[in-house]
């Protein structure tokens, strides 16, 4: 089968871009205090000699910064794309150039070269898999399953990949241990409600041009992501109304001061939209044409099937590119619907997206990097599956972060931990 | 066995007593619109028909809206206090006015009488228990073993009382079904962010004439008492300090905006304290010596063991009431601590307390009304020891409560629902 | 003319009074920080030695610290009560009991007592006076006309006592300098925004037993009180609703994200109406039938006019008080109107209430004892009328709060100065 | 002299300019409703015919949305920009494409050919001017003295401008009525407080791809800018620091919950520094050094002298642009100092600048507007020299603002104004 060559033997301009990536991943680790206190430890006890850590994550350059951890804990790092246009292939290179890293990913590769990228980074022989989406758990169950047998484990983090594996593991599947890192607290309390409702306004905000004071914000859903843009949108003064179809979520937005009231009763009053549901059809031909001339469409969910588009465009008369990043649908009474970024996660595909806020990445791989090293270190004792992250893993990330921010904890005395004990399990 | 009368032939004054009381459960029924929506359900459909409900709360305007509910459902109550500090007596004339209720509470009654009036519910022969502490299901359990056989079951809302309850579950001792109403999300969601959160602050207001604007105010423990005395507070423009012992919780603190530090820290910057960890020892001899001169301290944790008094008299060369609710202490330096309501829950130990706020009792009893209507209608289905509330029962008291309000939700399709299934459960 | 004897020659049980009423002062002295900086330059500099103080204020605790400040700054002071009601004997009694005190206020008594303490007080021929609402500067003006020769100026904090004087000015009738305390900024932008703003709220929160998350609260006007009110109505999760006459305020409550409409819309909404216009009829019979069951309406603006109690007595076919300080009005179609306070000021008249914060009246008495102390030092440069406070003055007030909270401020440079100066003046 | 030819003439692929400014001008003029409103009226009433308006603004879509009202106006309209890099060359081409408009401004032209553009518009003859800097009315005064007589008025709405004017005004220099558009309400309130506040905070966001939340921000300035960054971060999550020179701003500051200190004492906390103070050496040689590694500084105030670049140049051993906008300087003691758009207004100087949010433009344009028509219906009531805006006309734009948003107001009853009266005016 053939597989495809380290990414600097295939640009040209390899000097440019190692600088460039190189300033693009420093930027990144200056701010990435969890990863920096692991790299400490990291160069210090080089936990991961020996392993050989394959790949495949949105090369760019918060990823480099784990990438680049790993290998200072003395793995052997071989690292591919997990989507072909999110690469930058500046971060690429500027890898690829690192003694022990080699990196396949190049930006706007073609499907064939995906996939040949993908196996090259197999060839390598991981004994630890880190990925984002699965391609590469489900590449080596697929067409590599003799090497299954050598992995240790590997790491996943996010929910599409997630959703795949617990099928696989449902059907009794998956044949190594794997971290289910998209669900573990320090991931999704902190990415999505500040790192979702921060960049989705700042997106919004840097596409359109617009304020938020004064705004009436529709935001559809109250789940963590909901609950991120509507604090996010009333900080900035906006008028924030709520949706939802589940009654105590409902009764906790109200309780916040939101309004919230259906969808149907929200169309005609709102500016901007949020979707938030992770479902489909939240916003649909029962709203398009209730809604005021020059409304905002967006989503914050995680796919592009929370604005129903096919409506919208069965609705129009006219529909056109009125702003980079902005699609406008006229209706037949002249009113216009602006779509954000294609009904897209509107944080990550706006034209202006810089990806996720730096040290959202960094608490995420800052639990992707101590899952790796607890495979490497105690890795026999998973069995084959889907694990949640041990919540001591988690709480030592919550630490590192404390710790490089100079915030003190108290401590439980003996008398307190003995009082606080006699509560929790009876006396 | 001596059981205690009713009061209506105990106390003078009845008909002031029986008026007073009925302008009170008016006020708190006025504001109580989820036990509104159950009382049209309840007197149309006599779900408790033949029931008896012995219950053993504290007997005040909110809990007499529930104790007429159940009478409206088709049950003989027999009420008694939980607490003989707690009994107003012209709701409990009130209360005892009524055809199908008699209520055996009064204030200030002695150990002897407390028991006897419990004794007294107890002859009713009650196929239905609904406590707050648990002193009515010790006492059947204890002295009156053979009426466990017709009780189908009962429900418990303090802390404290599931805390006992879940100890003789432990044990087996547990002979009928109970309802563990504590912990159910209608209760704790909304009562400890909300209600806990709102009524500490106007008590310390409204105890000591203070502002809130500028005030440094060090919270200790965010949990969610903690985190909705930290949220009200900064709604007041005080500036906020967390102080925590879990990693995790601080960085959400931290992430909020809060300033985050240990207790011996903050100790010299709050100017005031409220304590919300549930443990003891959190402000003690480490502290009081570091604080400014009229700092002030109160506790809105479940006991009054949060901040160590007796560290603080050992420390001080004066104490006097300086304020009714407030103790000052004098320290050798001359500067001087406040501490508000001994220490003990000052949102509900304040001399101007009010217990409290009348939505979130209407909630918490709004679950007791559903469990005890479930235990009428569907008890066979429920085996001896603590049963978490069914969640079922949990979110119909959210809908009745949207209702009341207006508030509308929307509502999954059959394709939104499929959508999310597969989603959840893996294709 | 017959004259008031001292407090403490009319009244019974002077120890115990004295003793309550020392309590309470030393509570307000405890948290009057820019009274306890002042006290420390008036005892060593004594600036008023010589000038006798003849005030009509409100006397209770924190009036009370400005008393004693200004007799240690070396005044002989006499006061009595501005209002027969707002008395606290056992303040009154305590402050009598100081050597160059004499306190003629007394509570409950009747127009003809409360003019002979007025005039024993103007019977110690002050040099300076202090007032609350004029009524000493106008028995002055009007039987004692011969006193004004003496008197160097005076000072008054209310609107109501600037109203009068600013009309008697207008006349030319107004025959020696009076300071406007009510109209200086470090009075009205923190009593008005946070002073009123907070204790409104929680003087509803106690009177009502009611909680503010998820309530729709209307704010009739948003001037300071208002945006103070709406401000910390937010801060409790309320969902917040404006009505203005003006449309620049009008934008300004929207563009901050509250929703801003008409009273006629906002009546049947609001869960709890709050007016702070100082206009009249700002709710009125077009607005009562459209409310909800069981609403809530406070004043918090100057006069019992905001709320057309004579409309709602109209409608009403029934009418108690159902809970202290709440008035039940019953409508025709059974529907509940509960009027606090009578409508009066919430915050003032309230039955829990404990009059403004103690930080508020130590600003505004700090701005009261400069101002007292300029007219001792350099009363010799205001002609006769009514004056701004000297900028400086108000200045000063807030460098001492400053100091005594501990806060640095940044000093400009020579070359900041120069750089300004030229922006401000052109070049 | 020589003048510029129009834009259209001088610049090459006229037809795809003409639809791309079409594109973003119509963009702007669709979540413009003041000006659309004032469209309605302008192009009914024609109220500018035969008035020529000469203008040098920024030359991009959000300006083009007033030239091109007041073109409907009736008016012949030249336009030229006021900063030769601020044009948006397509714009300008869709402009010049208007009947009645003529457009000099075109991008990156050197001094000489800025004049000339200038002294082309001056060609036309304008009767009313408009001005953003001031550049057109001092060219106006200083080389075509001529055409001062014909002139009516004209506008200016810069600080800058207005600081030009104001000297001209003190030495008797300008000859014609300017309005002040710089400090009318509409324009301050809402612009530095919200616009200013927006956009530098996602400036800088979208800048750093840094996050808000748990961010130690130290804002320097409590002024309308100062209040609306912090105001905003807050809202974002951050925990916020000010500084401040005055005592008054810095209580304010204060009692909103703010931390506020010296620059000394904020320079070793703060993780983002934003200078608003409009004052130069806010950040200097005393702060660097105690910074932390990594920190970030932006500047929103005027000029770019808060921060001083020069006293950092010389404490640093390195520099380099680390990110396009982000200039890091390493210190001798390797810690980091990143600053934003070279320390020029970061919420326009930034790379991903939108300049300012439309719905800020549209009211300060809506100003200029109805002060054009002001000039054009009643300029002769007005003397040469500077005015502030009259209040009926800044008052007439919110209400527009208002009703474009759909937003009722109360009106006041004859017996409320005259209630009102009675207070104001006196008895």
């Amino acid at each position: 089968m053939e597989t495809a060559a380290p990414i600097s033997e295939r640009v040209s301009d390899v000097d440019a871009k190692h600088e460039s990536g190189r300033q693009k991943i420093d930027w990144a680790r200056e701010h990435m205090p969890i990863l920096s206190a692991l790299e400490d430890e990291f160069t210090a006890e080089r936990p991961l000699s020996g392993e050989v850590v394959g790949m495949a994550l949105h090369v760019e350059a918060k990823t480099a910064a784990l990438v680049e951890l790993l290998a200072e804990g003395g793995a052997e790092v071989a690292i591919t794309g997990c989507n072909p246009l999110s690469t930058h292939d500046d971060v690429s290179v500027a890898l690829d150039a690192h003694e022990n890293i080699t990196s396949y990913a190049e930006h706007g590769i073609d499907d064939t070269e995906y996939y040949e990228a993908i196996d090259a980074v197999i060839d390598h022989e991981p004994t630890i898999t880190v990925d984002d989406g699965g391609d590469l758990v489900f590449r080596i169950h697929e067409e590599y399953p003799e090497l299954v047998e050598s992995i240790i484990g590997g790491t996943e983090e996010t929910t599409t990949g997630v959703h795949r594996l617990r099928a696989m593991d449902a059907d009794g599947a998956l044949d190594y241990p794997m971290f289910n890192v998209n669900d573990t607290p320090m991931k999704h309390l902190f990415d999505n409600v500040h790192g979702t409702g921060e960049s989705a306004l700042a997106n919004i905000a840097m596409t359109t041009n617009l304020s938020w004071a004064g705004k009436t914000v529709v935001v559809a859903g109250f789940g963590y992501c909901g609950r991120g843009v509507a604090k996010k949108a009333r900080g900035q003064n906006a008028h924030v109304i709520v949706t939802e179809i589940d009654p105590r979520r409902a009764l906790e937005a109200h309780m916040e001061g939101y309004e919230v009231t259906s969808m149907d009763d929200a169309a005609e009053r709102g500016d901007v939209f949020v979707t938030t549901t992770g479902n489909r059809d939240v916003v649909t031909a029962d709203h398009f044409e209730d809604m005021k001339d020059g409304v905002v469409l967006a989503n914050a969910g995680h796919f592009d099937v929370e604005i129903n588009l096919e409506d919208l465009r069965n609705l129009s008369v006219n529909e056109r590119e009125v702003r980079e990043g902005v699609q406008e649908y006229e209706l037949a009474d002249g009113s216009r619907v602006n779509v954000l970024a294609e009904g897209r996660l509107v944080n990550l595909a706006s034209p202006v997206s810089l990806g996720h806020p730096v040290e959202v990445m960094d608490q995420s791989f800052g639990v992707q990097a101590v899952c790796v090293r607890e495979l490497a270190t105690h890795g026999d004792g998973y069995d084959d599956g889907l694990h949640d992250v041990p919540d001591a893993l988690d709480r030592e990330v919550a630490e590192l972060k404390l710790d490089a921010e100079g915030i003190e904890l108290d401590e439980l005395t003996d008398v307190q931990r003995e009082y606080m004990d006699s509560w929790q399990h009876g006396t």
